[in-house]
């Protein structure tokens, strides 16, 4: 029996030949021109399973993009893990920024360059190659299951469902993802905690045509300026969300805790460098990693209305529009936070304009256990590995389906992530380091193997 | 001789369809792709002069876009009238938004649906015709000369090179212009006054990259956000203009001038009908005519930063941009307003920004007399034609030209407007009533006629 690092090493080539040929599957999610894509992609990752010794590969379909279900039953009385992973990606826009394109992967100074590199390809299939490697050596110390979906990008809104109709399927006993960060390659780290996320669209109508801005401008509300307005009433002079009872459910942390979360190591000068910013911004009386990690936001993720076109046009717009969503942390609750958004804007609107508030999608806020057995499992995996003992930290990121898998499936999660915060995701030039893939592949069965033990 | 409106009755389908064929070219300035149908268009224009009878007629290559001369020189005893007028249009985005498409001209309930039919090919093609009837009738009462440019829509950047460099060439006693608004047809009306344009974009820059919302958002500057918040500011409570100095040079008419103003017929429920809205707005102690017609405004033309494609993309964006426009009015100036502008939205930009003020171009405001011998000429010339006198209005537009051609030229402007605001200029669904359209081929003569007649 070859041992994991032996076999990572000679079959590295071809771990990272299969990644790529998953990365130049442009599984765009969010738009629909992408829809075949979307559906190549879990046929490939379906065949994966199947050829890596996966039993009961299917393609599961949806009311949206289909999920891949795979297993390996063997033996009931050994625990169970339920890997959940996503197959598509964010879209790629704007395409002029990246360096090289965003679906032919290509690598520079030790990093995958492509869209999904780090979120989540790379970091899924880490799982599926692990998943190889335990077959083959017969290595297996869980039983394991698979689940790939290919809606998270755009809020997982299937996967509820699939999860509801399958409780039996899904029956485990932890659920595994990688799709998080660490602080570094020096510093392994296990996130604990990710928040929720309320996602609207909001739509400012002023006049029912666009108008001439030099006949009508100045008597007419434009609805550019409206929405501006409205937008920056969100925050008020502290950058505290200025929505009334936003903040009622979020739980507060103690003294002790905030100081804990505050002893991650965060370097201010090498964050404002990195990002090519002159100062930092964030709601008065809490750090950077407080106010990414256990504070509620709000971001205009997009604001698009009248002429954006080379040259001048001088038009009053009819509409203005705004993509705008909001990171949740306990206890808030997605549901309620967009009705309160919802209402607030609506409130907030004056007559001369119509507003219409249509929420996206949404996901629950979790916190996860630092004392399970998995945790434990996960820290003493990483541990073997780096050399280092993980530390907890608070993510800022949402996968909102964790909230669910508790609820539905009764089920804990343990987010054993190997990216970086630097990997761009979501943003142009989207990078894995080749380093944390085969990392990665190497620290999972020794989580499956001290899981099991642990488990005892 | 046949008397105009018999010349008319007898052409109006060749007057139509020869305006059809101006307007299937899309002579869009803003927009370099549309390079090659601007100097067709100036050709078309050329031609369309020679075939009427003029002489010396010229297609002059400027830096940009090129200008038609052409000119009928009777006798230099009689006085000239310059006519000016444009035929580069306006880009016709949305397109999704026409009926019918924009540059393929198309007749319903009496109006021609295309872009540039009332601004301003429709409005210019008149003088052509009405020049081809008093050539063809020998009914010349003076000297004409014909200067028709290419970039009005983008500001006339190459017109005063053209103009300084050709005072002897374009020697005349008044300049008359029809890219303006009457009230309705039953009340034509004289525009005395055109505000000036200043016209600037503006970049706001946060982190050098965009970022994942949920890894960053909160802790990092949105540009958007603060764009949004920059954008508010620049009105106040009142919705007076928030830029410190920008009223200053502002001329305040007096209690009788503005009565007079507000006299004309003006219903604020049909306004509120036609436009689709519960409530008009803008600025304090003023009313609607005196909003768009002496006080200067500031509009935002065209918004944009960020996802703006389907569906939902988390990200904190890079940059976001708006293009801002002001009007304005006797005594601002464009130049000084654009830096009053610069300087403003640059000190008010957050250290955790990057702001950059771009102009775009400008042009000063005028006011054209209501004493002067053409615009009596032009006042008789309506009332002719359409058995109301004409009332003197103070409209909202700019054509900057016309500070210019006073400056240089030494010459004062009619504004022999024949358009309707209704006529969704520089929107979707651009719109010329053929009625408009013909009786103002009608009423030209008569205004040479009775110009001749009144200066001697």
């Amino acid at each position: 029996m070859q041992n994991i690092k032996e076999y990572v090493e000679a079959n590295k080539q071809r771990f990272l030949d299969e990644l790529f040929d998953l990365l130049r599957l442009p599984s765009v999610s969010a738009d629909p021109k992408f829809k075949g894509d979307v559906e190549k992609t879990a046929e490939f990752v379906a065949q994966k399973l199947r050829e890596a010794g996966a039993d009961n590969v299917e393609v599961c379909p949806t009311a949206g993009n289909p999920i891949v279900y795979g297993e390996k039953i063997i033996d009931p009385a050994l625990p169970t893990v339920l890997t959940y992973g996503h197959y598509d990606v964010q879209p790629a826009d704007p395409y002029e920024l990246w360096d090289t394109p965003p679906f032919e992967p290509t690598v520079r100074d030790g990093k995958i360059y492509a869209r999904g590199s780090a979120d989540d390809k790379g970091q899924f299939y880490m799982h599926v190659k692990a998943f190889e490697y335990m077959i083959k050596n017969d290595a297996l110390a869980c039983n394991i299951k698979f689940m790939i979906e290919g809606e998270e990008e755009v809020g997982s809104v299937n996967l509820g469902t699939f999860v509801k109709e399958n409780t039996e399927r899904l029956k485990a006993d932890v659920i595994v993802i990688s799709d998080t960060s660490m602080i570094s390659m020096a510093q392994p780290s296990l996130e604990t905690g990710l928040r929720g996320l309320s996602y609207v669209e909001v739509e400012v109508t002023g006049p029912n045509r666009d108008l001439h801005s030099g006949v009508y401008g100045g008597a007419v509300a434009n609805p550019a300026t409206i929405l501006a307005k409205l937008i920056a009433s969100l925050h008020d002079e502290n950058n505290h969300i200025a929505i009334p009872g936003f903040y009622d459910d979020v739980v507060e942390l103690t003294a002790e805790e905030r100081k804990a979360l505050n002893e991650a190591p965060f370097d201010i000068e090498e964050y404002k460098t990195d990002l090519g910013i002159q100062n930092i911004w964030g709601e008065k009386g809490f750090t950077t990693l407080e106010r990414t990690g256990i504070r509620p936001t709000l971001e205009v993720n997009g604001i698009w209305g009248g002429y954006i076109g080379e040259g001048a046009k001088t038009v009053l717009p009819s509409k203005a529009n705004a993509k705008i969503s909001m990171r949740l942390v306990p206890n808030q609750n997605s549901h309620r936070i967009t009705e309160l958004f919802k209402k607030h804007f609506e409130s907030i609107a004056p007559d001369y304009v119509k507003v219409e508030v249509k929420p996206h999608h949404g996901g629950e806020p979790v916190v996860t256990p630092t004392d399970s057995v998995a945790y434990k499992a996960a820290e003493k995996a990483l541990h073997d590995t780096f050399g280092v003992k993980p530390i907890p930290t608070r993510g800022g990121g949402s996968i909102p389906i964790v909230a669910l898998f508790e609820e539905v499936l009764g089920l804990k999660t343990v987010l054993l992530g190997f990216g970086l915060d630097s990997d761009n995701l979501h943003s142009p030039n989207e990078k894995y380091g080749i380093e944390n893939y085969l990392m990665g592949i190497s620290t999972i069965p020794l989580f499956h193997k001290y899981y099991a033990e642990l488990s005892k």
